[in-house]
């Protein structure tokens, strides 16, 4: 069939089957020329990508201006979000080019041994081959995602906000440039350029052309995906952390866990939604710290025990202990033990993060072992729950999943191992 | 709501959903205490099976002939699939005593380093939580796959094929006994009771109770399962096997390879279906081979070249090179090189298990490095492709998935790694 820029059919309408089928096509047709790229051209591209962004730097300014002023209907935190500066330009920059100095994860080749009929048996890390990925607002993310999918020998499709369609075509444009510059194909990185909301419909049933779909935005988003895409999705749910100060704690490290749990910012995933604390303990750490959050702004909401303390604290209800605040709200528990506050962790949590305050090595070895969340930590701060902190570079998300990758995805979440058999003429009797 | 034995409603009707509820809240609590259980208990469930199979043996062959009484109608393959015998039954409890004797995987930490921050952060492999498998006619998967769920500190639900209800059934009883036997929850492994297909249906629905769906069998239940589970998916389509035998391969090698991958069993998913040959070394290799299938009764199919060697072969058309025969029929095609042999298996193959025979070390690490299949070899029968060959013990299916576990799938693909981060009062700043 003929096609033109935006797959109009005779009828004028959109068609969005075929406007994937050809990204599709290109990046399958990419996917296999990125896995065997070497890593001196991907590390060449990426280099180039971020000294593309920094010369292009006004005109991402100009386009960002242009989104940011059609966005003057849409909630403050989104616009927030949605603006780009020099600040976050140079931030993009700096990213790519730490994604260039990763180790790349490519042909590690791992546990290779001999089995009792002779053949040696391992593992090779291999790229996935085609990543879609949807996402909200951010603007950075367009350069985050190609860089990781680009180090990690795949391709990809990605589908940003229409909010965000100017910053992102201009971010686009460094990123095509810097893989032709390398000698990679410039459609391993592929934008979806229209806004048209079926394309991403088409995008989630294409699943003989996209191998796997990383959703990042809100609910509805992730929920559309999760009933539509036909292929596996690496998503983020929500952030319902935890931090529980067992009796055994430590007053200090409770304490300054706690509170920059949730205060050192309130907006992120990895931020402390519930408090909960140990009755044995609780009167020796809660007043100091509900001063502190009240100094601080945050609205204290509580069990009954916990209001009791204090009358500044609301009575929380059960819809609190399920709720993702994002904002500077806090809800804090006292309860019996260590028992009783993984039964609420596995209860009301979202399986992101939770943190035990502890200087007992049996309570610190049960709560790492039997918590399951993607990340599940003792006497540190929920917020290190990052892909930068973990060492990964950039990431291309945080899975609650509970298979492949989870917690921060980077580049080894954005491969496979597949099986290498070496024989000398082996044969199975 | 109040449940009978097959949960009929007011009127009579299978509720579904309110089935499959039941079990997957029973596995949910289950599944606590599953992955907190020792090695020890795990171990002690498995031997107790095993011995409790051993003792049951007459019951299970009983009600075994009753399932095979009432498969009059099916096909010959199928009913031998189904049938059991004393080998069969000493071959499950094998397995489950291999299975015992194999490393615990839960609980491993690898990759624990210091981060600048301070924080150590690593990762600690944990068990998914509860795994559906459905699957058909073989009775053994029954003991296999509850092994491999067990001893990975999973829960599972299983639902075998209608046909085998009465085998299964007794196979479930001696898991139960087992699990009892050994201080584990007996509803750590449950099997559907019913044959009715909406239990299916419901239970590829409950995302909240199910984490992963493991299908076995044919491509009927794989599309119906990718259409309708609404959880992650551990699949395995078809097994479309290459053997490329390279202009510098070692003819005898060669011989060997080609044809123990082909006729070693036919009706297998590892099972060679299409032999490719650089045409270089074509004259020298090809007329032996084709005496020596003839020989043992395989059909051969050839490209035109290959045709003019011997008038035993007949014209391969198209859809030749997409089928899985799964029966003495082999697919032969002559190519120009490496590349052609590459990029063939790109076009027609499925991803699961592809060999080149060669001497030439280029050759062999271009192979190994591109070709994008869960099991690549060099020198070795594709028959290798099988989780006891690679010493996983039993498996619990092999994956041609791109995600999370490919190739054969054992204990570790039944856990997924979550990451700790161990500090001493760390905050981020």
């Amino acid at each position: 069939m003929s096609t033109t820029a935006n797959n109009l059919d005779e009828a004028g309408d959109f068609d969005a089957t075929a406007y994937i089928a050809n990204l599709g096509r290109a990046a399958r047709v990419a996917a296999v020329e990125m896995a065997r790229a070497t890593t001196q051209a991907k590390n060449a591209a990426l280099i180039q990508i971020a000294t593309n962004i920094e010369g292009a730097k006004a005109d991402i300014l100009a386009a960002n201006a242009r989104d940011v002023a059609n966005a003057s209907g849409l909630e403050d935190a989104l616009v927030d979000r949605l603006t780009l500066n020099e600040h976050r330009i140079a931030t993009m920059a700096e990213g790519l080019r730490a994604i260039s100095e990763l180790p790349d994860p490519i042909g590690e080749t791992t546990d290779l041994c001999f089995r009792p009929s002779g053949v040696q048996v391992g593992q090779m890390r291999v790229p996935i081959g085609v990543i879609g990925i949807i996402y909200e607002s951010r603007p950075n993310v367009t350069a985050d995602a190609a860089g990781l999918c680009l180090k990690s020998g795949n391709t990809a499709i990605l589908r940003g906000g229409s909010e965000s369609l100017h910053s992102n075509s201009a971010i686009a444009e460094c990123i095509s440039n810097g893989l032709n510059h390398a000698g990679l194909p410039a459609v391993a990185v592929q934008m979806l350029d229209v806004s048209d909301r079926r394309a991403v419909g088409a995008l989630l049933a294409a699943h003989q052309w996209v191998d796997v779909i990383v959703p990042r935005g809100g609910k509805s988003l992730i929920e559309r995906v999760i009933n539509e895409a036909r292929m596996p999705v690496i998503k983020h749910l929500e952030g319902v952390c935890h931090v529980f100060i067992d009796e055994m704690a430590d007053r200090k490290k409770a304490f300054d866990v706690a509170l920059n749990s949730k205060t050192q910012r309130y907006g992120t995933c990895n931020t402390m939604e519930t408090l909960l604390i140990a009755r044995a303990i609780s009167d020796q750490v809660l007043p100091e710290l509900i001063q502190a959050y009240s100094d601080l702004g945050v609205e204290l909401r509580g069990c009954a025990e916990t209001c009791a303390l204090d009358k500044r604290i609301k009575r929380a209800v059960e819809q609190d202990w399920f709720e993702e605040y994002l904002a500077p709200i806090l809800a804090i528990r006292i309860v019996d033990d260590i028992d009783q506050a993984m039964e609420h962790i596995r209860h009301y949590g979202s399986q992101h993060t939770d943190c035990i305050v502890t200087e007992d090595l049996g309570a610190a070895r049960r709560f790492l072992a039997e918590v399951d969340s993607s990340s599940v930590m003792l006497n540190a701060s929920t917020r290190f729950a990052d892909g930068f902190e973990y060492g990964l570079g950039a990431e291309v998300g945080i899975s609650t999943d509970k298979i492949h990758a989870r917690g921060p995805v980077g580049l080894k979440g954005l491969t496979s191992q597949k099986w290498i058999v070496i024989g000398d003429g082996h044969i199975r009797t």
